[in-house]
């Protein structure tokens, strides 16, 4: 059984029509696994849909908390690629004994992105695979939480 | 660097809109891999482009060989699902101290098949992130090569 | 109000994931239109699911019968393209005084198929917008029934 | 010969994945036309790319001499649909003697778009089925240049 948390983020970004913005509604994380036709046992819960940007310390430790009490050790979490690495930070300082992946994506799922789908399909594999551990997982490669930056050019995890 | 064999299956099988039948024209993972926006090193080598109900012996042994034989200990392998256990077989007989992982898609990658990504973006980081062994993974789960048997009813792999 | 009718062809064929094969289950119209944002009233009736190669004379007057009796005279009749003219002419034979428009596609609507959506998009068009007759939309183009074959070696309908 | 004049609109928007915000690039009229396996011949001409509710009076004088100067007497006008019926008034106002279509989309067609699709194969044929004159095709339906409004509240064009 693999835990997945749900935070925001692009992934689960949506384009609005008759305005022309992006905004959250739902997570579309069902109909995304239902797609790669997923068979490993997982239980999905949005704690929140925000922006990465947006996210506060009490947003943070609100994930902890819920990767900290849950029953499952592999645990996904989609969030937003700019503060991503704070949040794998407080969570690498608050759970232990378990193996946390953090993924995202580039383009929102729901205008036909392939990283979404790509980077849950690895999350997922990380997840089942690594040690205990706090991870991020972006473009197909694991990161160790410290030891990984997103640069803002060209928007792809780099190791530090 | 994750080394990855194309031996065929429908992963790559293409439609041909003249006749209605399905065929191999050529793989299309460097495509998939670009609209996953992989960043993992790769160095792609198609080896034959089969129906897996058409392999031979002599064809999962060359499939040996070049696994055996080339630089890289990380080895993703597509391939149809209705052989995939057999040639998975041979592999772990003739192949020592590599991470080998067999995949496939239970419909064409072209076809816009989404089982196609979820599955090798799993294989490529159960290949990073498993010990040595040879594995087949499909459906966001992995098995021991001889731990596996696809269910002919539903398609789906199961672990025995 | 324009009056679907569906015969079957390339165009509502599904691909069986258990066998490889290309079969019919139902319809996938009415999901193409919602996709297409359409809001053109329709009525759309499913008179068999064939491959045109199969189709025969009883299958032609059936159609023939369906576009002569229903009340709307706006048709778009769905027809694999092998005998697509050889229906054309049975229409024109035994209906009058209505646009009857035959379209199809060159690849299944449901492998995410292109030339459905951009034909069923002009077929509905043309049915809005030409004189009575009995017409082929295939490729954006429009042609009189008697003034048009296909091209086997192409796949592309062209003016004779 | 269809003359294509691309002037912006959601069309031919595209997501910056480093900012997620949306942009004008180039126009994918080409892309858009091919994976419909159009056959019509057509000539595309980028006049700008805007937001429709950028768009001076300067702007539509020079759509409508386009319009007016080119050889082509089939036009179709990918425009914004905010101020679709303004332009087209002007174009009404300068242009005789041809069949112009304005169309566009209420979904990027780089998003995977159906709509656009749809709608560019719904134009095609508008342009050449239609007698001399200016109209808007949305959503499968024609509209007269000076009957049609588009609806705010839910994005859809209605006769007035």
């Amino acid at each position: 059984m693999v835990r997945i948390f749900i935070t925001g983020g692009t992934f689960d970004k949506e384009y609005n029509l008759l305005n022309g913005e992006l905004y959250f509604k739902e997570t579309h994380m069902d109909e995304l696994l239902s797609k790669g036709r997923n068979q490993v046992p997982v239980e999905i819960t949005t704690l929140m849909l925000k922006d990465s940007l947006d996210m506060t310390q009490l947003d943070r430790e609100l994930i902890a908390r819920w990767c900290d009490e849950c029953e499952e050790d592999k645990i996904v979490v989609t969030h937003g690629t700019d503060t991503m690495t704070e949040t794998a930070r407080v969570l690498a300082g608050k759970v232990k004994n378990k193996t946390i992946v953090l993924t995202g994506a580039m383009i929102p799922i729901k205008f036909g992105s392939s990283d979404g789908l790509f980077n849950i399909g690895s999350a997922m594999a990380f997840a089942q695979a690594l040690p205990n551990g706090v991870y991020i997982a972006m473009n197909g490669k694991y990161f160790d939480y410290d030891k990984v930056r997103k640069n803002r050019t060209t928007g792809i995890f780099e190791a530090v």
